[in-house]
């Protein structure tokens, strides 16, 4: 990445007052912009610049109105655009020729969400999901499979989802029994409730099928667990292929521009070679072969493809909260309303404190965010770079990768959750600071809302994820854990609360020794004594769960479920103190590429302060029961967030100017008519 | 209303213990759905069960699909069904034809926003905006017009919102220029910001609109302020009206069915007689009179109009809300999802603990909102009777009707505020409660949530209602607050706390002896103890706010201004406080309706406690901050809330049922397809 650039008012601002935020220079310098963008972009400047173009084009911008064949044949055309562009692609392994860049579909996806997210979400479908599974889940004869993925000749589905099964994953009922006679599976929906629902590319485009069933061979009468087959559910001509019924789930709340639909399948027969094997095959004479013993391991090791998965939802949920920011920032800038100070002029919105509060809090949240995508963005592929070089066995992993690969999920479950949940609250947010203006679909907030709203459940329900991600913790990465019931919660929680404690790491090598390089007098303006509270409180949690979650080793199922169940709460506390944690972990990383002195860095340390403070405000009632804060430092971290939004505010612009969101985006009606001084 | 009666399970669950709940009967008994639902409805049970049959009709409910035009069209039809149901005519004053019961407006359209927002909307632009100003600002002189838009013949506008000036409505640029010579107005847009903006009813289908605009007579230099004017905008076959330049805000986030358009006035000539004289009138020689001498005191007895439309979209939100936490809880206890306890059979969603805080901690919420709602409704209307009888003459008001009819203001300002505000996050909450399955348009959940997000900017944004309440509190009702600078809130600001206090009433009479009637032993499930807690937050808050704002009395007006902008926080916890303390003085005065002893009681007095203790842990912080819970109290604060929502869990379909939703609203695909255990 690019080095950060010294700017004209550098130097010039103050040290840090002990209680109050370091005096910047006003009006805020545009030039700060570039060197934030350039933190981050982080390493995937050069990536997202050349993408950026391509993007900034009204064509791209999201339409509202046509029937919904109208709407999805648009959004067709755009991924089509997406494609041709082959910026995507080499998020593909080179075994399909690909560069085994996980990051190129992450960061295209954060960036089409700055634009269009039926855009972004169908492709995430085409390239991500069902490219993804085969990629990741394939083997040398799936290679024409993945290629037509990313040239789409081949659209296609990820059909893992079912009525009766959305979360519970290792109960989906879809059978895929092997013939030996034929050399076939036959797939199988032998329940209502068995149905693949909410499937993207199945209601229209969708000519293929990775479909999650259990499998049944000969040699077994039990199920041997979750597998994924190809199945081709439509003939070229758009009609239902045999044994196949798509259906329609019509309108949605939003992503009108994505054709979500049913397939059931009716004894469809598909070759033996298109299960994918690369963790388990069926041999001609019908016997099952895997090179992981462990049907649980098997299991988990192929849902691994979800990681990929929580990072693009995140990544583009994240990018479509920048964007919503951008707007609202932009628009309080602009428009005014009521006389403050000065009777002949009334006043910006940026000029109000709760405005300030209301927009520039989540902004620092979304600088958190996006540090921590890159930091385990960074991670991910270093771990995928490591599994190609053949250092890494995915089916045979060390004692530490096996950790690490877990530890990889938790970070890309908490990312997704985290992001998703921001980006709701934030853009409804932006919209209501926009007023009547926020409401017009013209200046496209709302659509946005919309459209990231089902971003909280699609890829794993952010309850659902931010509880594995508690359970991950809590057992120390036991590897198994995402599939245990509250029985085997219990029976396996960490007898030892130090043990995870040891355990727990920071995202990137150089993390660990913050603590070491930051001296801290213990102002709530230090980073060091900032990362100190958020992790008092990680591990006071983790500690109070792992007493209540002990205490049912020794009952049966029904009460130790009981237990587990008002334990709940905790576990998902435990996972938000690990995710604020890491947030800040990551701020302070990034903002170590700043030169030390300069502006941006300054206003960097500001907007890190913010989402600090901010973390431990939202807590404080949690601090003061368990004594770790006074009373009076719980006011003064209050009083400090207000400090640090009116210190920002002169800022907010450049603040949104480092997202770098397309000039087509920003374009809206309501920054000339309605936001215009017209007084 | 009807007297609640005893049900089989009476008299049989225990007294509450210290610190924990009282144990209910499981499973819950579904004839306490009825008596809860005649204490919800309270004195307006009679009026919404003769609406309810016409609601339950699935042509009611919101069609997504179609061309703007269509989904318009369709909507206008339904609100010539409502129209024909002659239920909401009656709010309209004796004068006009009606009833002068202004609860029939808001119960309404309550009502029809369990079932369909647009129409609700487009009813409440039609009867309560359009209409509701001829009704309160006209005289004999306006019947024809207040008629015609009673029985549809005029469809009309409420034309106040401006470009350039939304909250702002004190400063409108519209004019209307009295001319002598042909005894006319003449109504002019003199400049692009003062173009009528997002106003219903202008984009398609109205013919007439009332105009706020700043009046000009012969006999002054200077504005006259902002009175109310009946323009037509279009002639009977569509086209706009000479002069008049109508245009289309098109596509919006959400109500479809509702034409939001924007209208310009190019020196339009309006009668004399079109001017609405009740307040203020120009004789034929251009002479200014009015009633009332203080313009500013003109201006807001003019706005007093508002506390109506405030009412109604407060009403309407909380009505959708409770439509969609039916959706939610109903769907909770069908559809099952991972194993618990048994092994053999998933568990609903109702009993994981996470779950039941999600939807019943909201359920808690609406039931105090809609006591609270009955109680503001009643005092409502006892104003409007006064003012029919001749006991209160709005333009001389006595001292003591000034400050109840601005404290008025301040609880509708805050019921709409709140209520708004309760709707959005609940809506999303039930939409991510329910999965996959609540994000398809069919299941409604989207297209309320979509719906009910302007609630929070129309008729008032949300934080300046909550900041006009502050101001109103802390200036002790001084009747111009609303309209004052933060200069001259620093001038005005009540001198003495004590004397703020005194003056602080309940809503109805009998509510101020609650301290006297309940004496508490201080356990935190006593009514008494959880009033006091809230009362010392509320009482708190306004001391150091007084406190604050004081210092800015010797200051100018730019230091004064930043003194209170950095006060808005606080001015918006005050109005926060007191709004917490309102609803659960109205929970309490409700719950004495029901028989003590009585399951239905039992029921109720847990839901208030849920209510109450949520609220004071949501500022558990500042309880600690300020020494006024200690850390073992502040636990057990929200140990008892997920003690509640356990207890509740079981009662959590009656408790919905309480709100008797249409049936067709209920009987959505997700409660059979998605919900049903097929297992």
């Amino acid at each position: 990445m690019s080095q950060p650039t010294t700017t004209q008012a550098d130097r010039k601002q103050a040290k840090p007052e002990k209680n109050r935020p370091a005096t910047l220079p006003v009006p805020g310098d545009s030039a700060v912009a570039g060197v934030l963008a350039d933190v981050l972009d982080g390493p995937y400047a050069e990536a997202k610049n050349k993408l950026r173009p391509l993007l900034n084009d009204a064509s791209f911008l999201p339409p509202v109105e046509g029937s919904l064949d109208e709407l999805r044949a648009a959004n067709l055309e755009k991924v089509k655009a997406v494609a041709a562009s082959g910026e995507i692609q080499p998020s593909f392994s080179p075994l399909n020729g690909g560069e085994g860049k996980v990051t190129a579909g992450v960061t295209s996806l954060e960036l089409i969400a700055q634009v269009n997210n039926s855009v972004c979400i169908k492709s995430g479908v085409q390239f991500g999901l069902w490219g993804g599974a085969i990629d990741a889940l394939g083997t040398e004869r799936h290679v024409k499979f993945a290629q037509g993925a990313m040239d789409l000749s081949m659209l296609g589905c990820f059909a893992m989802t079912e009525m009766g099964h959305g979360s519970n994953v290792q109960h989906v009922e879809t059978t895929a029994t092997f013939d030996p006679e034929t050399q076939e599976f036959i797939i199988n929906s032998p329940t209502p409730s068995s149905k693949k629902a909410y499937i993207g590319n199945a209601a229209r485009d969708g000519r293929w099928a990775a479909v999650f069933a259990q499998l049944y061979t000969p040699d077994s009468e039990e199920s041997r667990g979750v597998h994924c087959f190809i199945v081709r559910i439509r003939e070229e001509d758009g009609t239902d292929a045999p044994g196949v019924t798509t259906s329609d789930h019509g309108h949605k709340g939003g992503l009108l521009g994505v054709d979500n639909g049913m397939i059931m399948f009716d004894h469809v027969r598909i070759p033996r070679e298109n299960l994918l094997n690369r963790f388990a095959d069926v041999t001609e004479d019908g016997t099952y072969v895997s090179p992981i013993e462990n049907p649980n391991r098997r299991f988990f090791t192929m849902l691994g493809t979800l990681v990929r998965g929580r990072m693009g939802v995140g990544a583009s949920a994240a990018g479509a909260t920048r964007a919503g920011l951008a707007l609202a920032v932009k628009y309080a800038n602009v428009r005014r309303q009521f006389e403050a100070g000065d009777e002949s002029k009334e006043a910006r919105l940026i000029d109000y404190r709760q405005h300030r509060r209301r927009l520039l809090i989540p902004l620092a949240k979304s600088y958190a965010l996006m540090t921590f995508q890159n930091a385990i963005l960074q991670r991910f592929q270093n771990q995928i770079d490591a599994q190609f070089a053949g250092d890494w066995d995915p089916a045979r992993p060390t004692k530490e990768q096996d950790r690490a690969g877990r530890e990889m999920e938790t970070l890309a479950a908490i990312f997704k959750a985290t992001a998703s949940t921001h980006a709701n609250s934030t853009l409804q947010t932006c919209r209501e600071a926009c007023g009547g203006a926020g409401y017009m679909s013209e200046n496209l907030l709302t659509t946005f809302r919309a459209d990231v709203d089902i971003f909280t459940t699609f890829e794993g329900d952010d309850t659902i994820l931010r509880q594995l991600a508690g359970k991950n913790l809590l057992t120390a990465y036991g590897w198994e854990a995402a599939s245990w019931s509250p029985f085997d919660i219990a029976k396996h929680v960490a007898s030892n609360v130090g043990d995870i404690l040891a355990r727990r790491s920071g995202i990137a090598a150089g993390i660990e020794t913050i603590s070491d390089r930051v001296t801290g007098t213990g102002s709530l303006f230090e980073a060091d004594t900032q990362l100190r509270i958020l992790q008092y409180r990680e591990e006071q949690v983790l500690e109070s769960l792992v007493r209540r979650v002990q205490s049912a080793r020794k009952m049966d199922r029904a009460e130790a479920a009981k237990v587990i169940d008002r334990a709940q709460d905790h576990l998902l506390a435990m996972a938000d103190a690990y995710g604020d944690r890491m947030l800040l972990q990551s701020m302070i990383e990034a903002e170590g590429q700043l030169e030390e002195g300069s502006t941006a860095r300054a206003v960097f340390e500001q907007v890190r302060d913010l989402f600090a403070l901010n973390a431990i405000v939202e807590h404080a009632d949690w601090y003061q029961e368990h004594g770790a804060l006074s009373a009076g430092r719980s006011k003064a971290a209050k009083a400090a967030v207000n400090d640090l939004v009116d210190s920002l505010g002169p800022w907010s612009e450049t603040l949104v100017d480092a997202f770098k969101i397309p000039q087509v985006v920003l374009d809206r009606p309501m920054m000339t008519n309605g936001g215009t001084d017209l007084s």
